[in-house]
């Protein structure tokens, strides 16, 4: 097997994400929740009818493209109409993924800025709207790789028990699939360790700016695994699934 | 005296940018040196003759300075074609900076490249000339911030003893500024917070994710703060007090 598909690799890259994740939530709760920069057309002088995340956002993903970040399986982008790369590609070792379409950025786009941001920011405007969105992206960027992450999982999965999950997506059973990828006793690990990283970072943050730093509250971070991040790779996993027999892929919207 | 000036106030936000950095340092560390990204034409058929991460960070700038980013008197750009803001000024408080040209960007970005990333990154090319070109440029953007809010540092001790520092200023005697500026305690209690947050995080790092990840030294963070941040802040202080008196103006060079 690909050493890109033993769980273990899998497992440290994801937890290697965790301190890339946390520490780009303490980023963004210094300032606050600046509900204006995801308001689409509130700065129609420079985003158009974009908001300004999502201006800054797409003009990022055009760079990035550039530089051939979406040649790579771990990487997904939010928006489709993007410049070619100018970097000669990669020869990836081999992509152990099965072809598929699978890019739940929408939603995680909606979820970050309407659930999560007001989860981990106070309330308010305090007018430090580029520096808001630029750890906006940066954020956004880093939810997407760990939940798109799901794909690998789900391939090492159903390699390690071809037989049930044949059955399940030719029986386009989510339910039965989500119950197989489900290992209730990794996911409260992930949230404990989560917890525990979060509270250390953070007290170590507020011991040494004191109160004024507003630090993120290790249970927001923790709030954001469970209901975010966890569920939300389970659906990439499913959804991966759902397009992992070579049959299947007659019914991928080409789109 | 602005909010904005008083010690007690700048310290803070010197020790949040500590973490800022350090965290910057460990993302970066996790791909090898990768030389290729720093060569100039390296990458001619996208990066013309700047390198990639030369040119990854003009295009940064481009954006950010659309954002307004760099009409705050705490951020320096490092090139300097750079397009008008798209968003409407914001109207800061008060600048209580005195007018001045200070801008060693020139000096932080060849420091990087040819000192701090050997320092940090194992040695070697993994090709991952993107990923590693992201993280820098977050880096050298931490760092030049870091390092340029020396000039509230001085101009709040220029205010505290307007006497010593004019005639200093008016004798242009660099040495007695740098004496007058240097405060041995402050900064050995920087580099000792530096070397327990350092430690702290990385230990958590290993812990978590084995000897795989190459986590960077945490002596490696404590060099980056003794022999680069630390001596540029004060050579900030320097440059900025031999433009702070109004007769001085006249020799700043317009370039």
């Amino acid at each position: 097997m690909s050493s890109q598909l033993t769980l273990a690799n899998i497992r440290r890259q994801l937890v290697r994400l965790e301190e890339t994740i946390i520490f780009a939530l303490i980023e963004r709760a210094q300032f606050c929740r600046n509900p204006k920069v995801y308001e689409k057309g509130a700065f129609p002088e420079g985003c158009g009818h974009e908001s300004l995340v999502g201006f800054l956002l797409h003009e990022t993903e055009k760079i990035h493209a550039q530089m051939r970040r979406y040649t790579s399986p771990d990487e997904h982008p939010f928006f489709r109409d993007l410049p070619e790369p100018v970097l000669l590609p990669l020869r990836y070792e081999h992509n152990p993924l099965h072809p598929n379409t699978v890019n739940i950025n929408d939603r995680i786009r909606d979820a970050y800025e309407q659930d999560i941001v007001p989860l981990i920011c106070r309330d308010g405007d305090d007018q430090q709207y580029g520096s808001s969105a630029v750890c906006d992206v940066a954020l956004l960027q880093s939810l997407s790789k760990r939940i798109h992450y799901g794909k690998f999982v789900a391939e090492s999965k159903f390699r390690s028990h071809p037989e049930t999950y044949n059955s399940l997506i030719r029986a386009a059973d989510d339910t039965g699939l989500l119950q197989a990828l489900t290992d209730q006793e990794v996911e409260s690990q992930v949230l404990k360790r989560v917890e525990r990283k979060a509270t250390l970072y953070c007290a170590e943050l507020r011991n040494a700016g004191g109160d004024h730093d507003h630090p993120v509250d290790p249970q927001a971070v923790v709030a954001v695994y469970a209901n975010w991040i966890v569920p939300c790779t389970k659906l990439v996993q499913v959804q991966y699934l759902r397009q992992r027999l070579p049959d299947a892929r007659r019914s991928v919207d080409p789109k």
